[in-house]
């Protein structure tokens, strides 16, 4: 099955971009009459009959429609400071999305040492990946923000039945952890997760302490001492298998 | 704490090869009388004291031993057939030695494209991600095998409590697939798992059908379509994650 992105959804059509109409009609020789898989990348695909067979703007017909293809049952959004190395971020991105992610807010710590991040590679990697993995809709690749600030915006009590949990070693004993399979096991009604993932330097103690302060759950993920876009995979992974169980 | 590889632990001295001492003594400058910390690969961590700081051969004085460093309560073999892209197959080395893992088969399936793989360039990837992530054993790299060789080599009831899994779509119904995560769980006393990965063009019936006669248990890694360097670390992570919950 190959899946086509549409940029605009209107009425009974579908439009391509170039670069889609470019790979579906030049690329993969379709032509007007051929049927054809689209999605909106909002997660709605469409199974189209091909009306404008043009490399520049191809247009295709809807002749049926799925809602919520491709889906998961649960809404995860991964805070995560980009490595300084942009590659490790962004197989991190191509990964999640090939996982089930919903939300990847690139995040500026205090001990960051990528202060700026760019993020139009990787939403040109979560689209491929989102086609490549038969998704119907593609994870929001959020502009940087300052963890503080993220904090702030996203926190427990804002959403219903949303668990925010921190990976962080606390230095404090009285801040006991758990693995991030406890947390997620004993949780009734999770429906939204939101984790927290540090840069190579950690948080500063100031930014976990506000993350507690605000009802983040102190996790760890376990022995190994991974990478942060293998913390931040391993926290995607932990998620998608714990909802197999569900 | 930086760790250093010794090829050679003979007596009370560990010895540096050249690579490790150059970057031992002129990378990280060095000298006569520094404390260094020294793997032998094998699994045994060795605090030492540096008595001959030579940026072609090193040799420092074991002080104390500690086996079994940043070992994993498991033995975790997993066979898969390396990706067209190479860099694809090496990434899931890194972040499989990162979480944990003894052993690692590159497959030649009968629907494989790469049909020759050589293991010097993940052989050293699985070094530096043992030394990167803090752990005393390397991860083998084993010669590739057909994937019917492996399965003849490997197999149900060879070694006790070892644990045989093989993620493939089995077309017949008769053909029950449960998740990884549920046949970790109802396993009892397991110690050893070996999971076979197939390539991108999947195993052929006649694989799959010989890992069933010799004790596989099918399974899937859920509904995600996974590359397959993807759902080979989704089966490492699976363990990993299985592990902290024992």
């Amino acid at each position: 099955m190959e899946l086509f992105y549409a940029y605009e959804v209107s009425g009974k059509y579908c439009r391509l971009d170039a670069e889609e109409s470019a790979h579906c009609v030049k690329v993969l020789r379709h032509r007007e009459g051929d049927e054809i898989d689209v999605t909106d990348g909002l997660g709605t695909l469409y199974h189209c009959r091909l009306s404008l067979d043009s490399p520049k703007g191809a247009e295709a017909e809807i002749l049926e429609t799925q809602s919520g293809f491709g889906a998961h049952p649960y809404h995860l959004t991964v805070g995560c400071c980009p490595t300084k190395n942009n590659e490790r971020f962004e197989w991190f991105v191509e990964k999640a999305t090939e996982l089930g992610i919903d939300r990847i807010v690139p995040l500026i710590g205090e001990h960051s040492e990528r202060k700026v991040y760019k993020t139009d590679r990787a939403r040109r990697i979560a689209l491929s990946a989102t086609k490549q993995s038969l998704k119907g809709r593609i994870p929001e690749i959020a502009e940087p923000l300052s963890v503080k600030d993220f904090i702030f915006s996203c926190h427990y009590g804002q959403n219903e039945d949303t668990l925010c949990l921190i990976a962080y070693c606390f230095e404090d004993p009285s801040v006991p952890r758990r693995s991030i399979c406890e947390v997620l096991e004993k949780a009734m009604d999770v429906k939204g997760i939101t984790v927290l993932i540090g840069p190579e330097g950690d948080f500063s103690p100031e930014e976990a302490q506000l993350a507690l302060e605000h009802g983040y759950i102190p996790i760890h993920l376990g022995p190994s001492r991974l990478r942060t876009e293998t913390a931040a995979v391993t926290a995607v992974e932990a998620v998608y298998l714990w909802s197999l169980t569900l």
